[in-house]
């Protein structure tokens, strides 16, 4: 590969992962983990939900026996708070999952950062309480050897999801953060989150010189969206332009997975999952 | 009023407007003009839906003898298009819409720019129509005395209403299209849709300081928004601090009206439409 000629996905699965949430959580993670290998993927990003309560070794070495890269873990708890013990709880809670993160070889823990809590208008105060958390986070982060990916998550979740909504602001925070760029704090760049962003390209430009991509998310965004959560497209049945955004991140030097994760309660979940995969992988190959 | 101490609404309804789609259009304009006259406020911003066909000189006068300004015209139609005879039909149909702005004395044409077209993903090149068109127009405006205000709209629209998205987007758009600065070209900025903007406060600084500021839509967004086109909330029920907003949008210089734009098909819009006016008026005194 050189910079001149984008990798191509073509015959590249290797390089493809599947996040769990695509197929619907309808199954046990150890029937997912063997589905996703079979269909050819390179990597899985596995969900807590899936994972906590159960023994994270095992899952870890059926991962790593299937051939598997673990290409993100999902997610952290929500932080902002309106009381300090319920933020403090919050950090803990991420705090035992980086532990797992690091039992499962992720390529990074994926920080969805929370929204304004209930009965606050305090936006700027809710961005203050993740900024604290994410850099005392950093530090165990470091330990364990698990890298930190901020997700910037679309405006639309401003209130409930997220209180990061541009990937420039990610990239901010990360300079205040971690100045020293110690390769621990980063930035997952999801294309549905991110397409309509007008410095898109400098942000993502800038990202990779900083080295603070950790992690590709791709699906697509429906011309005609019926819900922001749970309605968003298989890759080439939207709006964005998925290849000329991974152009761009690999422009910029990332090299990991590209990771599918679509959410999608009343099309592709309600699908048979071993054709979700395949029509996964084609359009991987077809579209990206 | 001085820079330290903000315009307060308390007692000053005058400084207020009603956008006519905050009552769900139940009503020919004509008993839409005096109920919010009735209800002592300042403005309207009536809808070319209620005024194309309409005797618009009968309109203008009906709104003037009721003592109302027109705070905008809502709104242009959608820019981009597959083909460019398609196109020139939308830059048309804005011609003629600013003429009938002209003749409504409106302080401004309210721009809604469109999405991207649909069966295309180019978003730049959505993006290029728009700005070919409003430079078209531009010389109109002028000409006619209206301004054009460029409302950005929030992301969750890019695809299927607005590739214009964020205020600092729009302010790029404006000072290439019209460095000089002539007065005919600026911004609405609706707190829907800007709220969740990292970049908000040094943008609206940055508007105020080259006099773009033509509109201030205000609402809420509602913490668990049910509909992204069809549930704003009234102001004081969601998460938009829009006092502080309207400060800031008054510290850079903005000395219009404030008014009221909420679509609320299951709420507001079900309301006795009097009833609603007088929580519009309460709610403009007491929260923002």
């Amino acid at each position: 590969m050189s910079n001149r000629m984008p990798r191509t996905l073509h015959g590249g699965l290797e390089h493809c992962s599947v996040n769990t949430a695509t197929l619907g959580h309808r199954e046990p993670l150890r029937i997912t983990v063997d589905r996703i290998a079979r269909a050819g993927f390179g990597s899985i990003a596995p969900w807590r939900s899936e994972v906590e309560g159960c023994d994270v070794q095992a899952i870890a070495r059926q991962i790593r026996e299937a051939g598997l890269g673990v290409s993100g873990y999902c997610r952290s708890t929500y932080i902002p708070a309106l009381e300090v013990a319920q933020f403090r709880a919050n950090v803990e809670s991420n705090r035992r999952a980086l532990h797992d993160a690091a039992v499962l070889g992720a390529r990074c823990f994926v920080m969805v950062v929370g929204g304004i809590p209930a009965g606050s208008r305090d936006l700027a105060g809710a961005r203050a309480q993740v900024h604290d958390a994410v850099a005392d986070l950093l530090h165990l982060a470091k330990a364990v050897g698990v890298p930190l990916a901020l997700e910037p998550l679309h405006p639309v979740y401003a209130a409930n999801r997220s209180v990061l909504n541009t990937l420039g602001q990610a990239l901010e925070w990360c300079q205040i953060i971690d100045p020293e760029q110690s390769g621990y704090l980063g930035v997952a760049i999801d294309a549905y989150h991110c397409w309509w962003d007008p410095q898109l390209t400098a942000c993502v430009a800038q990202a990779g010189k900083a080295k603070r991509i950790l992690a590709f998310h791709v699906c697509d965004w429906l011309h005609d969206t019926q819900d922001v959560l749970l309605d968003r497209g298989m890759m080439g049945d939207g709006v964005i332009d998925l290849a000329g955004l991974r152009h761009l991140v690999e422009a910029a030097g990332y090299a990991g997975a590209v990771e599918v994760e679509i959410f999608s309660k009343d099309n592709w979940w309600k699908k048979d999952i071993d054709d979700v995969l395949r029509v996964c992988a084609d359009r991987l190959q077809t579209v990206c």
